[in-house]
């Protein structure tokens, strides 16, 4: 699939600059029919370390080989149910010894086919890992396992009166969310996993268990190792654990929705709230299409126009005043329907549809897979590429959905398409493209919080040029063998 | 100096487990005492390149060869004097042609020794790029060279309503800051350097010029080489340029000052507002000595008693509203003195006292020089290893003054000393080593925001253990000639 993404894209002239990487990767491209399989020393030895919780069962194959992403992704020759950092450690020499790929595996919400075994291997299966280790209300921190779940780990904490705020839609694993840098409608708020994880225990390429920072709220000591594996994608280690930043619940909580006149109204608001640097603890964006689909799923009646969502949280003083300034704001833009909600139950019903917004649009055409495009851009540019991209959805023709973490520049086009229909497919895929390259030329990013994975590799040589070099000799230097989730963020070898 | 350190530190019993780093850093150690002086065939090539800007003066070498921390830093062979990325990306070629050493400088207030020539070499003097590139306001960002102060930069945006809110104190060099990845009194409310360097500007050790991040809120696109080079003490790169993120001016601030009976009480205070989740801008604590050492020093007459100051920034409302809810703390806590100041008068009263901390405390003992330390620890510990650290001064029979970026659990005991007086010296390091290794028995670390440098390599290796050997993998990958800042962080190799 990519291949095509490939040969597309070397027409644009963005790429010319990348003529020596691409040279590089068409070499690799070459390579990557040859898989490593697990040899049948390989699979012996890690059933003799795991008994019944070595799979190779075409069913759990299957399953370690989907996720919620477009891409075809590749199922791997066996899966590793571990249950403790030791057998992650242990697995990885292992594979090691021979070669052998090993690709983690958290909830499998991926949506740049993370958890594809493109070269063959082991799945490392983290769901087994799901202990909350320890929580310290006191310090406003916890410690678990990677295999945790964000909605399991908000269900535990409940009776403590802390939460921990990333919210990327899915019921993703904290793995999962460290492994691709995740972040969502908090992020405005609460920040993202690089400023929410504190200390990582992780696995590295020779089966070495490192920790990595510290429960201090602040450290110089040394590089920051936390962070170069948090969105590394496991391309350098397995995290196993890690220790996360709790915030208190708030004491009120405020949300409005209102609709606009044009999509440009909508973000001009958002770009106005940030500057004058009111405090919002969400602030989300939905085209007409999104709302219409939010609407039907869901059996809402909102308005069917750009609308936005904005929630403050604080104290009920904060969040009166707050709501007060962005309700003025709004009405500056010429916004209708503005509705307000405190009690929790009008608060729900406001969030509900953008919660089910992803399944809402696949719903428009039923049957459908979906792609969804991660682009973000310098707050400044957000109105233009927003307008500009809708120009190009009505002129190729394409029904899309945008919905966006506006407060942070990034926004998705959510397109369902049907892998029967190769021209739909390629106007999808073609669509896509061109956005990355207008974010790319608007000074953005290719993408805000899904991570490269399989989609996005040529972007990044693109985006970051020289520096993906840098990014590969330490890939090299960590990882000789290029074992860890080959294939992924880099071209890998086979 | 260290050596001293690491002999005496030896018989720590947390020193056992680190039995085979020590027994490296032995054979390195050895070496240190040659040089990799910069041949003439170096200095010649570099005074073709900079003319008059290479300088070999004895008075310019030694005044590269000072900073504000007690280690008996060593003069650099040559100082280049650059005025652009690429005149550095020339000065480090031709210093990798020949092994030679390159140590980049700012302002010289590095209290860890960082701009030391440890094992000769080139100092790449950075003041004279110093210019504020481009500042877009509607993206709450700006791009500074490497050699712009922190107050330059203030002072610059001032007209913009915006500002850069990192402030260590120091007049910092930008590019110092990042190195140190420096934070300071508003670190509780905007972050450190980590979270408000959004991309880099940076040679890498073969003269490669790279360009890391983006401007855009957020990424999950590859490796996080920002954030792994904030922070690594120019030991990997040197950092030419910074796209930063800005904040709006607060509307209003308010500022309390009030002293307490005991320190556990005024750490205590800060624990209950800190999970109270009550916004502060700064919450900065001090000791009596810090207090007494103030009031001479300043002219003031604050009561010489445990003290916080803490200070709010958002709308009138808010901060009256915060400011409400942090009396009735501070009560709770049987404080006593309470003085609040809104205007900007008032305010830079109560402040005057706390920037001037520093040299208050070596006025106390007039000629000397100081010691300050930097460990950070877990909220929940932080009121322990205080009172523990003043019992210790105490039977030491020391003086040491107490200052305190509480909200973020790091603190800070200056302590003044003569360096003709070995006795007192010996005294001081002790203190100093104790109180670090305290910290790491608390889960703490051994600096929140000075950084390694010469002082903290041996800790370095206690604290983080089995992932120092991945942070060295990864110098030498960047950095195979070890020019880059050497002796460092890691025991460097002559």
């Amino acid at each position: 699939m990519w291949r095509q993404v490939i040969s597309r894209a070397s027409r644009s002239p963005l790429q010319a600059r990348n003529a020596v990487f691409l040279k590089g990767s068409a070499l690799q491209r070459r390579q990557l029919s040859a898989r490593r399989t697990a040899p049948s020393e390989t699979i012996s030895a890690l059933r003799e370390l795991l008994g019944d919780r070595l799979s190779t069962s075409r069913s759990v194959l299957e399953q370690h080989g989907t996720d919620e992403s477009y891409h075809e992704v590749a199922p791997p020759d066996a899966v590793a149910f571990v249950e403790s950092t030791e057998e992650v450690s242990e697995v990885i020499k292992i594979c090691a010894a021979t070669g052998t790929p090993v690709i983690p595996f958290g909830s499998g919400s991926s949506l740049e086919g993370h958890i594809s075994a493109t070269f063959g291997g082991v799945s490392i299966d983290l769901t087994g890992m799901n202990k909350i280790l320890n929580v310290e209300p006191e310090n406003m921190s916890c410690r678990v396992q990677a295999g945790v779940t964000r909605e399991q780990l908000n269900t535990d904490l409940r009776a403590t009166g802390l939460f921990f705020p990333v919210d990327p839609g899915a019921n993703a694993s904290i793995g999962g969310m460290i492994a691709t840098n995740a972040s969502g409608t908090t992020t405005v708020r609460y920040g993202n996993m690089k400023t929410n994880v504190m200390a990582l225990t992780a696995v590295m390429a020779d089966g070495r268990i490192i920790k990595t920072g510290s429960k201090t709220r602040k450290s110089s000591a040394g590089y920051d190792l936390t962070r170069l594996l948090i969105g590394s994608e496991g391309t350098l280690a397995v995290v196993t654990e890690a220790e996360l930043r709790l915030f208190g619940n708030p004491e009120a909580e405020k949300t409005m929705i209102c609709s606009f006149n044009t999509m440009k109204d909508a973000v001009d608001t958002c770009a106005t709230v940030m500057q004058m640097g009111i405090p919002v603890a969400r602030m989300e964006l939905m085209d007409e299409n999104a709302v219409e689909a939010i609407n039907k799923y869901s059996k809402l009646d909102n308005a069917v126009r750009p609308s936005l969502i904005i929630e403050h949280h604080g104290s009920p003083g904060e969040i009166e005043e707050q709501s007060a300034i962005v309700q003025e704001i709004v009405r500056d833009f010429d916004a209708k329907d503005i509705e307000l909600a405190t009690s929790i139950e009008e608060r729900k019903k406001l969030w509900s549809g953008r919660h089910s917004a992803w399944w809402a649009t696949l719903s428009q055409l039923p049957g459908s897979r979906g792609l969804v495009t991660d682009v973000a851009v310098p707050p400044s540019k957000l109105a233009d590429v927003i307008v500009e991209t809708q120009a190009d959805l009505k002129e190729t023709g394409l029904f899309g959905a945008i919905v966006g973490h506006v407060g942070d520049g990034n926004f998705h086009v959510m397109l369902p398409f049907f892998q029967d229909d190769p021209e739909l497919m390629a106007k999808v895929k073609g669509f896509s493209s061109r956005l990355v390259e207008r974010a790319l030329q608007y000074e953005g990013t290719c993408t805000g919080e899904h991570g490269v994975g399989l989609g996005k590799m040529k972007y990044l040589s693109i985006e970051h040029s020289d520096s993906v070099d840098i990014m590969h000799t330490i890939k090299k230097a960590l990882d000789p063998k290029d074992i860890m989730n080959p294939g992924k963020i880099f071209y890998g070898k086979a």
